[in-house]
């Protein structure tokens, strides 16, 4: 009987052991395997892990819907996301702020460089200290960064023709554009769109190039100075948000809205409340959520050390992440443009 | 005596209820919750879930190296992968391998198009039927894939060019190029080369392109005639691997291994095996672990739905997904020549 008692007493502690040992397993989320044998997944980060995004004039709308991306990757993965960066457009500023987050030794940084010179010693810096960094939005190429994760700006621009040649309609005509000259990305733009109008949309004829000056009068003033001296004009395509609005002024003025189609940049308010009256007939939104939500995707799979293509990849010289993802553009509408608004 | 004696066993039934209840929450991968009351990452798949890679010459070298990336990631979010093709360098044959995946109704596919028309049908009936497509290697832009990873050829050239100046060293020289006119990525890798020199390398001077013919004879044949007519030739970058080979042949026959650098494309075993014993200096590795890994990442996140930009995005035409990853190259030398062999 005393015998049959302690049996059932040394089973109800085993079995209470078990049970706090496979308790403990589950909720040790910070661990390597549960007491159950299963490992727990590689994917589930740690609460104290910090991923930082940096960026200049950090109060921009623009670098919000990053962050919103890098936020939500950073909740799945289970790790802790910061935004911070500089309030001016500022580059010693923003190198600061930099360096600032770098001292912290956080898991990983994705950083959009206000100028690629001024970033490359401070992102060696991080790199050689072990903190994974991705450039996103704007790049420094030979700062030894994984990754590059920004709008592809020909595709983009080749997307803003087929946007232009879907509003004219099939019987096409000619199109000018306002533009930033020599300024790189507004010039692959340019560059894209002329391939599209080449090669897929030979019903548009490209009459005029035109410099918005980064000033919403002055690009009034030059397309309806073309408008002026050219009555046959369909449609125009601004590169720039500020040459967008500008152009939408002249179309008004000129009383040619819905006559002249202007298909713009980037969704900053002014742009999207033009398209919901009709006058912007659509705008190239740039895949601001993707270039965050990528960013931290990468960044969590480096830190943890988790794509291996060869055996001491880092000794041998073998990136684990594309150099360069084209986060992509989306064609803004009446349609959709309740969409673009800021959340 | 007894109302202790059922106590403990009450006691005892409740604990191993317990017990059995947390071992069948670690244990289901597949449920939604940890009996302890966790929610389960949703990064963590289901071992019923399976992604499919398929591929036309599946017997290729190049593939395994693809499909490695795609396992491994694969295996990180638990979740199965398969690997099929069409055996032969054939459409039809693609096509229909394509076809009976989708009839399976997997979780994902991850193809490589050995024509970009003959996929446009059979992509958009697999995303029509909500099973994610991402296409890598080769595309085929219009089908409606969700992305494309694949390697960035304007680019691929610009790390040529680096590495042919790297291995003529600072006194630079005239160099060459056999390559395959009319072949889109091979006139982008030669365009990306030509840049490079411009802007970066301007010690090389670029005399002579050849047509390589995809034929190791003739690419050995056209460097041959070069070499003769011109003995300042410092240097010859080959576009694909056949010339590469082909160009080995011709230097050696010309007794100049070490005056004329070769730099080549890809990583087969005879440009290998040329790499290791100094006759080609250089080759360009594709990034192929990358171009599966990611496929797979992105393939997961998509099934899952756990990129979301905006509510709603797919009725209102915002994709979730980059649709252009550069999945990179390495330059390959004596070095780090060992980490290429096949694994």
């Amino acid at each position: 009987m005393m015998y049959k008692r302690a049996k059932i007493i040394i089973a109800l502690i085993g079995a209470l052991a078990l049970a706090a040992v496979v308790l403990a397993g589950c909720s040790n989320t910070g661990g390597n395997n549960t007491a159950a044998g299963l490992p727990k997944s590689p994917l589930m980060g740690d609460s104290s892990e910090e991923y930082y995004m940096v960026t200049f004039l950090s109060g921009m709308e623009y670098w919000k819907d990053c962050y919103r991306g890098f936020e939500d990757a950073g909740k799945l993965y289970g790790v802790k996301t910061v935004y911070t960066g500089s309030t001016q457009y500022d580059v010693n500023q923003e190198v600061t702020a930099l360096e600032q987050v770098i001292a912290k030794k956080p898991a990983g940084i994705a950083v959009s460089c206000m100028n690629p010179d001024a970033f490359e010693a401070p992102i060696k810096k991080a790199m050689d200290k072990g903190i994974p960094v991705v450039t996103f939005d704007a790049d420094s190429p030979k700062s030894g960064r994984y990754s590059f994760l920004a709008t592809g700006n020909e595709y983009a621009g080749s997307v803003a023709a087929k946007a232009l040649a879907e509003q004219i309609g099939p019987s096409g005509g000619q199109v000018v554009i306002i533009t930033l000259p020599a300024q790189l990305n507004h010039e692959q733009r340019v560059a894209g769109f002329k391939k599209a109008l080449e090669s897929e949309y030979s019903n548009l004829k490209l009459v005029q190039v035109g410099n918005g000056k980064h000033d919403q009068t002055e690009a009034a003033r030059v397309l309806a100075g073309m408008l002026q001296a050219n009555p046959d004009i369909k449609g125009v395509f601004c590169t720039d948000a500020i040459s967008g609005v500008g152009a939408a002024t002249a179309v008004k003025e000129a009383d040619k809205v819905g006559q002249v189609k202007i298909v713009s940049f980037d969704t900053d308010k002014g742009t999207l409340d033009a398209i919901k009256a009709g006058v912007i007939s659509a705008s190239i939104a740039q895949g601001t959520y993707i270039m965050g939500y990528q960013s931290m995707n990468f960044l969590y799979h480096i830190k943890h050390n988790l794509i291996n293509p060869v055996e001491g990849w880092k000794e041998k010289g073998i990136s684990p992440l594309p150099p360069f993802v084209d986060t992509g553009v989306t064609i803004v509408t009446k349609e959709n443009v309740d969409a673009f608004y800021a959340k």
